[in-house]
């Protein structure tokens, strides 16, 4: 997905569209469980839903604009293909981080809550980590595999891979180092307690690297 | 989204369009609460699903005659980029309110409620201003990243876009002053007390005119 | 929506079509009010999805063959428009009407309950008249905005309308004759006691003309 | 839907893609019923969209390599249209098999539960094999149209499909003898005690032959 946008532009799709993820992501978070009454289900579903819908929509509109990777391990993959230099690769990433803490605040701020917040959810442990591995392992074969073959249907594909993939791994998914930092700052339904981040995040890059090993095998760039 | 139909055919489209999207939020609303038994959540869903589901429709079939707007944030956002004049800008929005009111009606009449009423749901505050700005700044810049570049995609766009805004922000996403109007024609589970209409709508066009700046830099007109 | 392909096989395409319409109706509804532990809301969540998704499917893969109508007020809208003569309306209806009845029983036997069976549901008055005439008034709009503007997209546009109208009418929407005569035949979650079909009928066929009438207008065939 | 690529390619995405499906089937079923509070219904829900989900992007990204079957009853229709080889066939149908193991065993390990496990929930009897037999002609329908004449929706029409029958059948549309063997072994939510595989399976093929007769009347090759 080559982009041929003046890098400040490309900056701001990608710091815009991870504030609005995590601010949907933490957002529907706290609607879903006060609204669910105690079912965690139905609130599960009250916050799979948002994030997936969102997601389609910023994969749409920003995708011409920066490749809407919204997550550094997106960005990671494609530095590892050479499709992203060093430099646009950690400002991609810093984009990436400082958005999305603005997106948990503006949440926190649309529901009352304290801006500052530190999450105690602790999600941690060896289920946990695989968990995360093969989320991020099967999100990056969706990315790889539309970009090679269905290029107008990565947004679709994404979204539709998320709204899996919070109920079929252990963890909910989180998928994405940005995410998991950002989720990290808040108290509610979607946070993850800071200790926890370090293991998530190695999960998920070890998922990126399985699913680049892969999808060289599968779709070949000469193909 | 240029359109060559006769002004009055226009105005149809526009009246009948927010008159469906208005008795589509407010009657499956009633539904809803009727039938979810005290779990909000599930009423919220049932609320939401309809909601969205019916915005792809009716951007789909109106799109071609109107631009399918059913909003006057809308209307007034390309009338701010000069793609509307100011009497189509006013027949518009007078044409979205009045089909709005019609649609409530409907809904009324349909569940066997008297049409006249007005809603007793106070909804204000700062935390409700604000989730109706970054609301609407949202709506306005998944339909001006659409325009740009994915004008076959605005309906899905659209839908999908509310399907997470009524959850990810604290006041479930009016982002539309007509609807804002129609429903505090309701004194049921979508209401808005009247004394709270004019805050909703200020915040509404506030975050359209910060959409309208960030689309201006994202998504400028000449690429 | 002009087909060419022989009459046996339409005459199939549209039995075929409306018989696993009416078997999802009929066993979602079952398979639903089982489940869902006493909340409507979810039972008829349970019952919407279902009915929507079979929708796109039948319409994507019998569409090319019959035109996917399933639905007497479809096949006589087109005839309305003289795109249908009178010999193949009728033999559509009676197709749609054996396929109908044919899938109720499927759905009855997937369940293991008696195949034969009355609806004792009393669906009646003003209330859900008007709801089913603005029901079949919308999907008609709906397929005529479509046939007339977006082809490719009809078949997903029907099934969003669907999942919009079982939740804002206050009949949950039945919008066809074939239908609701075959939910005369279950007394299930579905049913309408038979005594209710003449008067939900007449309001399809009304809320047909009337959109018939309004299609005109907004999309004349000249453009 | 022919395909050009090397054998092993085709059989790793045969693998890969039924070993996702079925932890997604499984996983989720883990995290519907775990957090679903007793509602049968809301679990169901967590085991449905998942599953529907997964399925249109798995088929996005491993169609163009390898047909995307994921399932020994489609790759045995292919056969039977002389579209596989013999032996083809057959490594297909145990790369699925091995897949789904695979992806079973993911599940469980994601859920820290033990790997091997054997279902205990009976599933048998008349209706639930008229069931699983409704539910695969189905499934061959939706292929067969899709590929016939919407091959690009082929992916959306089976997740939407999958939607469908987990809710209008009795069994929960298995629809597939990879995905059912690899149900016997886990004995959460989605589980089938092993007794009932071959009576599965049998009304799975029975289902997958009549498709095949009713498409080369509804299709024809030639048209």
């Amino acid at each position: 997905m080559p982009v041929n946008e003046p890098l400040p532009r490309r900056l701001l799709a990608e710091a815009l569209g991870t504030g609005v993820l995590l601010a949907t992501v933490v957002g529907s978070g706290i609607m879903a469980e006060r609204l669910a009454g105690g079912n965690a289900a139905i609130a599960l579903l009250g916050n799979t839903i948002p994030t997936s819908a969102i997601l389609v929509v910023l994969i749409l509109i920003f995708g011409p604009v920066s490749g809407a990777h919204f997550n550094p391990a997106v960005t990671a993959a494609f530095a590892v293909r050479r499709e992203m230099s060093g430099g646009d690769t950690m400002l991609y990433v810093l984009a990436q981080i400082a958005g999305g803490l603005a997106g948990v605040w503006i949440a926190h701020a649309m529901f009352e809550m304290p801006l500052w917040q530190v999450s105690q959810h602790v999600r941690s442990g060896h289920a946990q980590w695989l968990s995360e591995a093969v989320a991020t392992f099967g999100l990056l074969l969706t990315i790889f595999g539309c970009v090679a073959r269905r290029p107008a249907a990565v947004a679709y594909a994404v979204g539709l891979y998320i709204t899996a993939a919070y109920w079929f791994t252990a963890s909910t998914s989180f998928a994405n180092p940005a995410v998991t930092i950002g989720r990290a700052l808040t108290d509610t339904f979607s946070g993850i307690a800071p200790a926890g981040v370090p293991g998530f995040v190695a999960a998920q890059l070890a998922g990126m690297a399985l699913a680049s090993a892969a999808a060289r095998v599968l779709w070949p760039a000469s193909s």
